[in-house]
């Protein structure tokens, strides 16, 4: 059992003790987010114990500054501009002091530390004695009910009696600089920061403790950031200079004394006039929460977390360990997730700095199925986000010298493309066929016609586009379509001509187009829409003939699926000789010396199998899985849970169970050697996806959903519950069976081990 | 006739007037170099007149300041530090003034201004007249018989009498900021400078009239820059706070008065001691030219020229302008090379500051040949650098997990990698071969059996020995040896396998170290180089096998040779809708979108094929033309030369003459609108290469010369001279026969049109 996993306790992790290292980790495994803030796990006097510290910050979901890119050499068309989310003032710092003298870790005796996530309630608590002179228990929490709003509970017991216990509470007007302030240099290029990271700071008149507007220096976002702490009569207040608020009180042994702080950040604005206007609305919420109070606030809090568990829980019966780990990827897979139509969820989540906050396909290919299937509401305002950002995917395209058509940024925030190593970034056009696939499966999910005859439709539309532009018909290959010079997946291997995945995927999202178009005529919905986008019926012919054309590499010999036209041209990887330090091999060799062997990042070839399962025989995908296992590192995060879906399929189920094991704790065992930068959101999506599309089966195809179940010998059961098409289907695996129950929602025949079942709410 | 050509001047280049554009770009082409330093052609008050000047550096070759490269992702093994010249203290600087009035071009009338480039006598002069107060001539020349020497003579004839003519002479001690200074930014990529171009100047007390000691900042190099004057009594002389000198007298009417102006430019030294040693050194040499004088200083660099024309003059009857273009280029080519084995020649000389002073394969390929045949010691030295930069390019193996053998740095100053955009830097590894190529072409040319069995032998072995370890034979091709995931030549192609130009050289590579290996041991030479270098005998079989084997891509349906495995697969560029303006096209496409089409920057395959044009048919490489030729927009200033001279080879003369008419006058009429940054150096030895390789077909194998003359219509006779294996051979094309005069050496047998043919020297 791992130490943060405690023997009968499937809803929390638990952290004891003061291991320095442990505890900057678990800055990222205890974060709390909602979407719209997220905090890291940090003590609460981290500024002052920079050995038990590692980046404090608190983010809000795409407040972000840009800084232009250096390149060493130039080229056409490069992304210009870095954007990076930038920690915002921090409310969660606290210093105690008795006496004058100040409760940390670095100075005085701390026993019985112990800090705990309780997953259930989304709630962390931390405790400990202080010099056997002060017990310290702090609870903290973000609210999903309140996205504003972050909650503190302090509370102290004295052990001693007729001393000064004071509490100062700072809010700082200073964006914390983190690790770069600590002198800390890392080349590691999945970090990239700001070289400043700067806002701007004002206070302001407000009836709350301390309100800061905070504006960024070159994107000119603008938010609102206050505090609030209240505090009984037994408290006398003084504010610093700085506008801290120091609590004191003289203590009585063993009376514990409470405070409660909340702090509270805006949503984002593009005009400072709106920011101001907010400064009214912020003052009637924090009246709102005086008026309820902390507990009250708190008892909503953990009764919508547990309406989340209701809906999204996946119970595992005979494995505790893997249970928290899955509850966990959940949780944090819930805490990601922007829900606002204008932000996405990034590649760490709101749990740290890597990768700059960025959003990529990991959304629409790793994340976004937990939500089509559990809160597809969230699904929808993800996609909307998307929709949000084709003019700038629209520019680019045309950067690109496609002149029709939308190319989606391979990573960004604002919608313009951020990444400033073009092999790995902008080649990666298969984003735009993983957008269109998440946009019709959520469409297949729903049947929500609203948004598939609009920005479904419009998305459809300019991705199709997009392929019938950058690919052509090659006379040298009977006229197949082919499209030459992308980068799957895989980044061990770049710049390729018809990288199999995006081939399969680019025919796929050509048919989904070509399908909601066809309807959409049909059905005269989003006419108004093709009109806009000018839409002309021989496009579809187009796309038709791309499609049925579309190439997909295959060596006949061997029958290999092959990654690309020239993958198994390239001498295999030397791994018998790459000793385990020089992994992940990206940060040892020169991308030359990796592209030019067979060698793969992460699943490439096998995630389009698994995609499109049921388009292959299980001897085929067998044959594609050896092949490929046999020379991918998983040195990305992305990997191991593909790996571990397609074991499933081909019916390995020892194996599925040993990569759902990675998957599942691979934050909590710091797999990847880099938790302290963020959670790795899109694995945990994977995890979720390992229990449903794996250990279940699920394939969503002809318009209903498909099971074919299979339980590891290790598990007794396991359970949970899918939204498809406004039904609540409940699914519950035995070694003996498996039972479908349809708790909301009209009857619909679904299909298990491919036969069909129909399946009745029988509540109503 | 272009502008700048006058009807019977075949030496000589004269610009009239003082149009703004046509005085900025002759900065280059009025550059004077000796292969040590290179001064622009400015205007002497180029810094008064921003509106007259571009970059008045002057640049000593091999003197370079670092500074770290930024990379907006960075990657394992990428280039550390931009390595670039840095203008030097600039003596070159005269202020005449007339009763306080500063004779310039932008504040008083200027009339008969005339410059004239003498490319016989290697000077420069200029004359002009101001406000019809004052004549003034200034002659400039760097000298080759004093490599540290630039010498002016100042004439200035008064029109009236009874004033104050003054002529203030400075020598900055800071760097001129150049076109930065004026605010000037440029995205162009082939232009790249330091953000801060900085070294410190120290005044040194010495008999010279000013003299500094100047140090790079980061890279910790030394020289010394001194200045004197030599006045006659009628002068005044008063010396300013800056130290500058100010010479003074009243004018007498119609009386031309005189000052001789000497700037040095010490040697690099690498340690400060050295440095201050060579203040005697260069006081020493600076007495000497005083004591000699200007005239007689002056008379020793024409002499010096005129034998150096003697060797190297290629002679053209029939068409004036394009004997001024080839003798142009030729005079710049000779004035780029280092001569001391610890320099090499920069892709713009030292005529401006494009491309950063950095060497790149452009001087083997396409330079090195004029001196291979015209000056085999300079060519020796060439290669001796190289040879010094072998231990940088045994570690740059190293970090591309190479385990034996070297790679050259595809552009360098130290030797060190300084690409910073590695598909079109690092990736063309074939820069190795083009440097044994030129080993092997050297020793052929000079039978050196100093250099074979030393430094060529150490480069030969090395070179062959990384492409062992690079490629691997591939069962897929039957056990063909491959060479993927590189660059050619062909910058619009990145990342490919089996680019057909860098597995034929490597194939030659090979053979070229098997050979000459085999010969150090059957000679007993050089075996202790290879123990040196822990060659193994089994090595040899390793070279040949992959020799044997290499593979070489051959359409054979359309009986093509492949540029690579993927070149014909990708959809051919979209000529007929690209506007002119839209040239080059990596200023106004990415990268994905160049690569992802069958476009050429430059002769890439048929380069391979000039190289070797007796192993391929002439069917062969008409074809292979037609369609190269087709498909390539000559973006590269590297391309001409080659197409030229294989239209030379498959019998099309017209279209050779006109390649040639480009090649010849590139820099003079401004074809690819960027001479201001320095001339095409790489162009100037395809000029030279057209006429001797390309109409009088000269190709080396079977170790002797073979010629096939043909004369375009347009000419009655070339002639030329050429060094080969201590022989001298002049040579004489007419309409009617070829004329081969042995002058020096001992008799051989060469080939003409095929047939043997023995000269022998009738002087002695």
């Amino acid at each position: 059992m791992h130490p943060l996993i405690q023997q009968g306790s499937a809803w929390s992790l638990t952290e004891t003790g003061t291991d320095k290292e442990q505890i900057k980790q678990n800055e990222t495994l205890f974060a709390l987010a909602n979407g719209h803030i997220g905090t890291r796990g940090s003590l609460e006097e981290a500024s002052r114990t920079p050995d038990y510290s590692y980046s404090e910050g608190t983010l809000m979901n795409g407040f972000y500054d840009t800084e232009p890119i250096t390149y060493g050499e130039w080229a056409y068309g490069y992304a210009t501009h870095h954007q990076t989310v930038i920690p915002l003032p921090n409310g969660k710092r606290i210093e105690i002091s008795l006496d004058g003298e100040t409760v940390d870790l670095e100075t005085g005796e701390t026993t019985n530390h112990k800090r705990t996530l309780d997953l259930k309630k989304g709630m962390l608590t931390r405790s400990f004695t202080w010099e056997n002179a002060v017990q310290v228990e702090i609870e903290r929490f973000v609210s999903y009910d309140y996205p504003e709003l972050l909650a503190q509970r302090i509370q102290i017991t004295p052990l001693v009696s007729n001393k000064e216990l004071t509490v100062k509470l700072v809010l700082d007007d200073l964006a914390e600089m983190g690790r770069e302030a600590k002198g800390e240099t890392d080349v590691d290029p999945r970090i990239k920061q700001l070289t400043a990271r700067r806002f701007d700071s004002q206070k302001l008149e407000s009836s709350m403790g301390k309100m800061l507007h905070i504006t960024t220096h070159n994107t000119g976002l603008h938010a609102l950031v206050g505090a609030m702490t209240c505090a009984g009569d037994e408290w006398t207040l003084s504010i610093e200079k700085d506008a801290s608020e120091t609590y004191a009180l003289q203590t009585k042994a063993d009376q514990t004394v409470e405070l409660e702080r909340f702090i509270g950040y805006s949503p984002i604005f593009h005009k400072k006039e709106e920011a101001s206007q907010e400064v009214e609305t912020m003052e009637i919420l924090f009246d709102v929460i005086k008026g309820l109070g902390y507990d009250q606030v708190r008892a909503k809090h953990v009764y919508t977390m547990e309406k989340f568990w209701a809906l999204s829980d996946v119970e595992i019966d005979g494995d505790e360990a893997l249970q928290v780990g899955l509850r966990f990827n959940i949780f944090h897979l819930n805490q990601a997730a922007g829900r606002d139509g204008k932000t996405n969820m990034s590649a760490k989540g709101l749990s740290g700095e890597g990768y700059e906050g960025h959003y990529f396909w990991d959304t629409e290919m790793y994340m976004l199925p937990f939500f089509l299937y559990t809160q597809p509401e969230t699904a929808r305002k993800l996609l909307q986000y998307r929709h949000s950002i084709l003019p700038q995917a629209r520019k680019r395209a045309r950067e690109m010298a496609i002149k029709k058509g939308a190319l989606f940024a391979w990573r960004t925030i604002n919608g313009e493309e951020a990444s400033a190593y073009y092999p790995a970034g902008t080649a990666q056009v298969h984003i735009n066929a993983d957008i269109a696939h998440a946009v019709y499966a959520y469409i297949q999910a729903t049947d929500d016609e609203v948004f598939a005859y609009n920005e479904g439709l419009e998305i459809l539309v300019e991705t199709a586009r997009f392929w019938v532009n950058y690919g052509h018909f090659d006379e040298r290959r009977e006229g197949a379509f082919v499209l030459n010079t992308v980068t799957g997946p895989d980044e061990y291997t770049a710049i390729v001509n018809n990288n199999f995945y995006t081939n399969l995927m680019a025919k796929h999202n050509l048919d989904y187009a070509l399908e909601t178009v066809m309807k959409a005529i049909a059905k005269e919905c989003g006419l108004d829409v093709l009109a806009e986008i000018g839409f002309e019926k021989e496009e579809l012919e187009q796309w038709a003939e791309a499609s049925e054309k579309m190439f997909l590499p295959y060596d006949k010999k061997t029958k290999l699926t092959m990654q690309d036209d020239s993958f198994f041209h390239k001498k295999v990887w030397d791994f018998d000789n790459t000793p385990a330090k020089k992994y992940p091999l990206l940060l040892h060799y020169h991308p030359l010396t990796i592209y030019r062997h067979q060698v793969c990042k992460q699943a490439d070839t096998v995630l389009a199998q698994f995609l499109f399962s049921w388009e292959f025989s299980t001897d085929q995908k067998a044959r594609d899985y050896a092949y490929y296992e046999a020379v991918t590192t998983h040195d990305s995060s992305l990997s191991r849970s593909v790996f571990g879906m397609m074991a499933s399929d081909i019916g390995d189920l020892d194996k599925a169970y040993s990569y759902f094991m990675d998957t599942a704790l691979m934050d909590i065992t710091d797999m990847q050697a880099n938790t302290k930068d963020g959670v790795h959101a899109a694995n945990m999506g994977g995890t979720w996806m390992s229990m449903i599309y794996g250990f279940a089966g699920l394939r969503v195809y002809d318009d209903t959903v498909h099971f074919t179940p299979q339980l590891p010998k290790q598990w007794q059961r396991i359970a949970f519950t899918i939204q498809f098409k406004d039904r609540e289907i409940g699914v519950t695996i035995t070694p003996k069976d498996t039972r479908y129950i349809l708790r909301e929602g009209k009857p619909l025949t679904i299909y298990h081990n491919g036969a069909p079942r129909h399946i009745v709410n029988h509540k109503k």
